[in-house]
């Protein structure tokens, strides 16, 4: 039975992708008995037009039109590239792309340690999704600051206080001391609606601490609400609740939810802000093991359209994640035009101007950590902590304070040590937490 | 300054856990100079109500009544099980709750390969989710098959046919010969509506053949057609294309979609079966490394109202799992109520009635295989191959008829060789792809 099979050898080492091919950088290795080249050839089959045996059905233009290539095999450095024809896509259906190119092949007996390192959207499936609506530009134009990074806390401990409590200590995280506080306050991921702290009951009354902190300090304030349920319905509920309240941006736990949720939100065109957490992604992003790096995470959300991504702390904080490791989060979120390199296990990707994401650094800061992170990470960014807030000797509004100095310090380029000499807050958290 | 931080050890190895308490079942490792009992205090906070430092909020409540404990810590086993106290939780919100005891801590720098190994979930939370709308009794009753395993394929080539063509090999494989033809037909994950294969068009002409076979047969068939799309209104929208067409099932795949999606849609009470496809599970699934059971996806699954499941092949196909590795997810999908064990790292787990979901059996699947697969996995799963019908040396239809002789010899308890004699589709099969 001839069924054109014979031509599915997809190594063409030769071939120059199109612009418009999905360009996939893969590493893994390969179960005993089986060779490096033989593994890239079943991860090209399994991941579009092939299966694990001939079947009668294959047909010649398919086998022609449809078949990826693979265009480099490194076995060195266990890595290989596919390059895959838009065609075999539907361009806007980012959950269908990625059953396809980061699917089945992940599940693979005779492979080992697949990790999708990186993917490269053509022009055709970036411009097919929104994006950010508002971007860096836009939170920058909404609070009026332009020449720092933002400030922000989570309002610790992460459950448990009350709707009250929790207001306090918003506004005790805006306030600081003397007006000297945090652009910033987000609810903990593990925060929704519990009987202790109920959503709505907690939207009102922070909020109203909010209003009170703008008109006390003349400055505009963000509150990070989380919305994240696993019922639509509902979180779009909670999405008008802090609409109605004046709230601009609300927090989705994007992992838990997942990608439809996400895109879906987006499209709704509520107009909000979407402040992204990631909880849950260390199941998929992180090493060893098989996994899908979390640049490609990144390059998706800002795709579906979030404002604002948790990228780590560029090596400073108590998450995984290198300084490099979070530097080339924060360029696919920020940058029109990147260049990949082999080192880092990248690939080019253009953005055709979809607005940049603000990167948000967040899991275990401190105020004296922030030039540090700030010379990785750049301006563009939050500067999230929670532990490193409420764990002052002065308490939430010391924490605060001592933030707002260690950004004064970064801005004007004055080491921690030396600045916190004549501003207090700052030094007790030196004194506490080190430098 | 008192902050009640002290009371916060949370190993209790005498803490009777509450019958309303949150279980969970780790194992990790931690990095140089962490213990593996502070791994587990660290855990254990990151997942409730702690952070990295003392904090100032804490409150003497919080710290007494949402603490969880640590109730066994088994160091040679690397296993640790922690008791949560449901206030800690919203119980309906799937995504909150896997925010915080699937979430961060996969991300903590001082922990290695960290894995959640189960879940046990208290009526709370189970009975807050609407479970399967049909379930195994569900479907049996919609197609009249009761005293054998369903039979299915995917059609082949992943991509690339034409609606025409798909709507071919459907009829082919519903048919088989002489009648003697599979109870389902699915498409592939790969497959949405690219343009050689639009969505709409192929719902057309598939479901004309549905009925075409049906009338010529007397047999009820199945379609299982892919809605996955990342817009949940597009999804919703071809769901209804289908249920206008007269079909019954809608194919969902959960995981790049993600739990919010799959949670709305069965909320929808569109009244479809939904049959989930797991793509891209490896990445959260697989070890080595951070991961979280297929076993703990497949409990939240049938909590969030899947149908019918995909679990692996219990080792018989291309895809990785054992055949204990599978028949965990079987009795997690069917059973009411089940004992848990050490050595699979499960814990109990009671259903409180919610209805049992379908095991699919997919994944390098062929015919021969079937009695095997059965033995381990039992009767009310779906046997479902898609080289293993389609690579048949009588292409599609023969390999149909190959898959329904697989199961008659497996009802009638007769080694499929023997029955191979007489029945000479089967016999192709066997001399194709061996026993």
């Amino acid at each position: 039975m001839e069924n054109y099979q014979d031509m599915l050898h997809y190594y063409d080492p030769n071939y120059k992708p199109k612009d418009s091919d999905i360009v996939c950088l893969y590493r893994f290795e390969t179960e005993d008995g089986v060779s490096f080249g033989e593994g890239a050839e079943q991860i090209a089959a399994e991941s579009s037009i092939g299966t694990w045996t001939k079947i009668s059905t294959m047909k010649e233009n398919i086998a022609q039109t449809l078949k990826p290539r693979i265009i480099e095999l490194n076995e060195d450095k266990h890595t290989a590239k596919i390059a895959y024809p838009i065609e075999l896509f539907e361009v806007d259906n980012m959950s269908g792309i990625l059953s396809s190119i980061c699917g089945n092949i992940l599940g693979m007996k005779i492979l080992k340690n697949l990790r999708v390192c990186d993917i490269k959207f053509p022009k055709e499936v970036v411009t097919a999704f929104p994006g950010p609506e508002h971007g860096i530009q836009g939170v920058r134009d909404l609070t009026g600051i332009y020449d720092r990074p933002f400030t922000g806390t989570i309002i610790k401990p992460k459950v448990g206080l009350t709707s009250d409590q929790h207001a306090e200590v918003a506004y005790q995280a805006w306030y600081g001391i003397d007006g000297q506080g945090l652009d910033i306050v987000k609810d903990d991921e593990n925060l929704t609606s519990q009987t202790f702290n109920p959503f709505d009951k907690r939207m009102e009354l922070t909020f109203e601490q909010k209003n009170r902190v703008e008109a006390e300090t003349g400055t505009k304030k963000m509150y990070l609400a989380n919305i994240t349920h696993s019922n639509f319905d509902e979180m779009m509920r909670r999405s008008d609740v802090i609409k109605n309240a004046g709230g601009k941006v609300c927090m989705l736990d994007v992992v838990t939810l997942g990608f439809n949720a996400v895109e879906s939100y987006r499209r709704k065109n509520t107009g909000q802000i979407i402040h992204a957490h990631r909880a849950m992604h260390g199941a998929i992003t992180r090493e060893p093991g098989f996994s899908i790096s979390m640049l490609v995470l990144a390059k998706v959300y800002r795709m579906l359209g979030v404002d604002l991504l948790h990228t780590g702390t560029a090596g400073a904080g108590k998450m995984e994640g290198s300084a490099n490791d979070t530097l080339i989060l924060v360029d696919a979120l920020e940058k029109d035009s990147i260049k990949g390199n082999d080192a880092d296990e990248t690939l080019d990707q253009e953005w055709y101007g979809m607005k940049p994401v603000i990167a948000v650094a967040s899991g275990g800061l401190q105020p004296a950590k922030i030039p540090e992170v700030v010379k990785v990470m750049g301006n563009d960014i939050v500067c999230q902590m929670g532990g490193g807030c409420h764990g002052h000797q002065d308490g939430t509004a010391g924490g605060a304070q001592a933030i707002y100095q260690a950004v004064e310090a970064s801005v004007k380029g004055i080491p921690v040590e030396e600045y916190a000499k004549d501003h207090p807050a700052l030094q007790k958290a030196i004194d506490k937490w080190g430098v």
